[in-house]
């Protein structure tokens, strides 16, 4: 079960070893960078940083991976200055990257873009985010830091809070940390932003006992509560969204009332739908969840190349 | 005939032991690449990469092959991101980045922008393309993949083929292959955009045969095609652009009727003028040739700087 | 007094003690990279350069500084790509890059941001300038310049030159050289630009003799013209803008006319206040000034490192 050479497209297709095989590495990557915060791990590699769309964050969470593993970047950080703009198929870039670099990380809007450019190249790809299709480093960085704060991945109660109809990261929240036989999951959002059907049924099919609420004082009782953000432009009704907000942001009076051992996540950037209140609570996660990008960053590019 | 401290600015100047001297060092390059693929070489230099303009391609080209080098980036992706949208002229730029820099690379869209700079800089300069001027490590690169591909320079039937009229990179190629005695260039093009009068005079003058046509049934018996693409904007008459662009699209199927030897070039991107079932015949050298140009930039970079 | 994880956001708050100690360092830093042009000081270190407003020179001074201390840089070139796009706050941001980075530089448009980060951030901020707030790195290399080009900092007749009223350079120097008893300030500038009374009533307060005048002719018998740009949208009437200019462009032959000794000093980017021909005489101090930034910043990385 080797991970080199292998593309890093989607967590769907993961097995419960392959998860388990990847937060070893990265807590391994981890204690490197506490010894050694530039190691020589992969002094000789070069690693393509494709971003056709903006994200600062995760291309900086990247190019930090690869700068503590020794190895170089060649990025691109916007659309406009990139090849696209010419009219080059994303398989042509592949081919050509294929010549310069060891790995490719590719973030662009195209859902299915990331496999058009592992099934182009030689090298190894990994799927920095495809538009509305998956986004793995994320979901794997979720599941390191509930590893990291609750010490297993087994047997949690999982609250998720907010979109939940069209939040891209609690959809594969549910399916990757399925195969640790969730206590329970707690789904709580307004009506319209309930998780999709299709994904409530997948989750009964595996037995996870699914509960689905707008009171975000249920959700307090989990064991993590996975925070995302309402967008005003889900709803048709302004007014519906002005009524409803409120109900789901998170303030510090909330946290002290829910379960006090609760690891509060998010994907990041936040707005306003946790108070910066929460954020210096032992319970606030979500920066520390920030940080393990870096180390979960490092461990796929590790094992991609070999080298790990 | 050291090339240390020199400015690459055009091909146009070069002598054939200039060329021959390049195809030596950027093989060394690849063979140091193979068993190196980040090397010590330039480990204490720092390269400017000023791109005014987009490209992406050349830029990652020249970034890969100075962190293959051991060196170190400083990098202007965008015109908007630059000092020239303050009002600085390319010649101040130059002697600020004098300070910080061991060479500079430099793409604008000015036509001999690069040779302001380069009588400015006390660093030596590489054009990485100036407008419609010059773009010599696109001509040079093409030089070794032509070596690469047939083991010699000299004595070769060379097609070009498509918009010889504005393409640069068959007029560079024209006159690059010229010093070694070329037994043919077969130009395929439709009428309104053959290579120009001039150019052809020039060739005549340094007796290489010339042949022009429309069909590229001839082009294909040559050693090496060189592929551009036409561009529905050079014709006044967009009929006349759809009655003829199928004529000068290479498939599969021609590239087995013609010699089966020949290999077949395109500087890149391509849109439709190579269709994709070309690119897994072994006569399809055009990502060799992009790959070929991270070789030969590292070998001007360690020429220029003294270090090859 | 360590400048071990202290935060560098402006130089209103420097005692003479601070400059004499960065003076020292940027001097060690000068002989460093003359001995070694990239050295191993920082090889350990991941700078963030956060620019969220365009200024090239400056992000690729800082760029050039990181990499010739050995250390890695992370960077957003454009507000453009960066996560402010998506409504994240300035302290999440750096929050966020806590867990990537030693230490972070920052420039964006708004006036005290840089502290709202330093505020948040555990790791040291460099402020590259916010606005119309303060730009400390361009008043130190200032100091080292002048220090460099007259041997000293103490008693110095001192002219500034051109809009006196916006330009931030001139205040923040003001302000740094007067503990070093400067003989005078010649301020010159149309009387709309002349230096904002406020910060002649506080060098008054402490005892620096103060001269203004319209007249270059006065400026040209300092020891130092520190030239800035008058820009046309600072007067109300176009006329009178024209009617003014001329009186404000340093040219050879008014260099020649005045102190044989005078060192010519710009923040550059120049646009036409100081004639080209002016470049290659001794006196022309604002290409080395730039050159001097990068081992300013240098000296700053490692002093807020605590590796200097």
């Amino acid at each position: 079960m080797s991970f080199k050479g292998r593309d890093i497209l989607s967590t769907v297709d993961m097995s419960k070893e392959d998860f388990l095989e990847i937060m070893k590495v990265t807590g391994k990557m981890e204690e490197l960078t506490k010894k050694e915060p530039v190691s020589n791990l992969l002094s000789d590699k070069i690693v393509a940083v494709l971003f056709m769309e903006p994200s600062t964050r995760t291309r900086l969470s990247f190019e930090t991976a690869i700068h503590r593993l020794g190895a170089k970047a060649i990025t691109v950080a916007s659309a406009a200055s990139s090849s696209a703009a010419k009219g080059e198929t994303l398989a042509d870039t592949a081919m050509t990257l294929d010549g310069y670099v060891d790995a490719i990380i590719v973030r662009q809007p195209q859902t299915g873009g990331a496999r058009i450019m592992a099934d182009a190249a030689k090298a190894p790809v990994i799927n920095g985010g495809d538009g509305a299709g998956q986004h793995p480093t994320q979901a794997l960085l979720d599941l390191y830091t509930i590893l990291k704060e609750k010490g297993t991945l087994e047997n949690l109660k999982i609250a998720m809070v907010g979109d939940l109809k069209y939040g891209r990261t609690v959809h594969s929240l549910s399916y990757a940390m399925a195969p640790f036989s969730p206590k329970e999951y707690i789904y709580c959002a307004p009506e319209e932003l309930q998780m999709p059907e299709e994904i409530v049924k997948d989750m009964a099919d595996r037995s996870i006992p699914v509960r689905k609420t707008a009171d975000i004082s249920e959700a307090l009782q989990a064991d993590i509560i996975y925070m995302t953000r309402i967008q005003r432009e889900r709803f048709e009704d302004p007014a519906q969204y002005e009524r409803l907000k409120g109900s789901f942001v998170l303030t510090r009076d909330l946290v002290k009332q829910g379960n006090p051992n609760i690891s509060v996540m998010h994907p990041l950037p936040r707005v306003d739908e946790i108070t910066t209140d929460v954020d210096d609570l032992p319970n606030a996660a979500y920066f520390r969840q920030a940080h393990n990008g870096v180390y979960l960053r490092m461990a796929l590019l590790a094992m991609v190349t070999g080298r790990a």
